[in-house]
């Protein structure tokens, strides 16, 4: 494993890694900022960030905004690529399948089963070298844009005990449902929408047999997702039948940008900062 | 004039527009970042931030971070680009030099001079076009970066009275003398360096002719062309010898990004917002 940047930011580093992936048998990169209690060398909890389509590990950390308010509260951020990448795995022109488009999942199809683990990745494999090269308490939690939305959310429920708290930006919450999430799951998963539940945030909340995290989803009124992608309606109706605790915030004026993202960041940190460190 | 972009950010909206430029004799954009205060009809006042070498009107809007404090302080920021722009303008293949390195003056030299006049551009042309088409105060200040921190120091010495404050993040402050300026200045301004002092921030210091605003510079240790193309010392001595107001600031490990504009931008607005309000 090996930095390729380091930036003072706030007291602390904004740094990129980049090392090899068992999981996903291909070189991967990711964004880590340390705050200044990392850098005093205290051990901190860390904070997952999931991007959303097209995306890799810049986005976040050019945009977002988010290492203030990461160096008040002392926590490390993370903001994995979106997917395996590279000249041997598996692509597709469109900007929703394939590199860029990882959608969080294990696939099971060809040609994407062979580097398309996301999940595990995530879940397993990044968190390990993070706890292996940086001073990390046993405290994580993962909040996400869009396809990264839905990946906090899937993984949250997915994964009980895993995550102190989740959150979303403008989040894809019932991707059997809708074209991005049935384009990826039908390509990733297969044409068995039987599969696709496991990975659909709706679907696994009505199953009650998730993770009860209390969710909090803000959602901006004049993104151009969200009628035909976002439906956040379905969230809502999910969590209203499951009694499952959902915060869902609509924002008049507000669209599907990393403005969007920056100008609510600093709640979203504070709020797992307090999971985190409780 | 048309806008071209517009995203709700912290209570305001950044918004980009494009509008055809007499004095560049081209199409321009400029990012401008309204404030709540303006967007419930206040008259606010107006800080101008030049971009650097190879940036455009993007830059500063999505990686500085500068909307939240212009929002709590109630200022308009103005981004521009940073140079004229087109097929039919003059460029030049080397990054530092034509298309994205006007260098914020107005050449002299063909092929140059046809379209390459920032200095009335952002002194006179943009500001006239933001007060016709936005509610804004008289009061105005400056601030930049790099090569924009060479345009704020210049153009505030050389318009006495023109802003209020002016600031810059490593700036060239004496561009006569270091590889960047001496390129741009001989293909915009000639051979004659009796014809540079007028754009060079150390030689207007010393002239003593200039502005006398204080001035406020923030500069990172780590900063690979701390060396060989900005030498902060040169201003420290300048302002010295002249008994020029200067607050020069030496950040340890801090890099030539935008890491180290954001971890300070909220400084630097405030210092502003103090001198455009009081």
């Amino acid at each position: 494993m090996q930095r390729t940047e380091r930036h003072a930011s706030f007291g602390g580093w904004q740094e990129v890694w980049q090392h090899r992936s068992e999981v996903l048998s291909c070189d991967m990169k990711f964004g880590i900022y340390l705050p200044p209690a990392a850098v005093r060398g205290e051990a901190c909890p860390v904070l997952y960030w999931l991007s959303g389509l097209t995306c890799n590990e810049q986005n976040f950390i050019t945009k977002a905004g988010a290492q203030q308010y990461a160096a008040q509260h002392g926590l490390i951020l993370v903001a994995p690529d979106t997917s395996p990448r590279g000249a041997d795995v598996a692509d597709d022109a469109a900007y929703d399948l394939g590199q860029g488009a990882g959608f969080y999942l294990n696939a099971t199809q060809a040609p994407w089963a062979a580097h398309f683990r996301m999940e595990d990745y995530i879940v397993q494999e990044l968190p390990a070298l993070i706890q292996q090269h940086f001073a990390v308490t046993a405290a994580q939690s993962i909040f996400g844009h869009s396809m990264g939305g839905h990946g906090a959310l899937t993984l949250a429920l997915r994964h009980p005990g895993r995550y102190r708290s989740v959150s979303a930006f403008s989040p894809i919450v019932a991707p059997s449902q809708v074209p991005w999430g049935e384009k990826a799951f039908s390509a990733y998963l297969g044409e068995d929408r039987d599969q696709w539940a496991a990975h659909d945030a709706c679907a696994l909340i009505q199953s009650q047999l998730s993770e009860r995290l209390p969710l909090l989803v803000d959602q901006g009124e004049a993104d151009d997702f969200l009628a035909n992608q976002l439906q956040p309606q379905r969230l809502q109706a999910a969590c209203d039948a499951a009694g499952h605790p959902l915060t869902l915030r609509r924002h008049p004026g507000a669209d599907h940008s990393y403005y969007f993202i920056a100008s609510l960041i600093g709640e979203h940190i504070a709020h797992h900062a307090k999971a985190l460190q409780g």
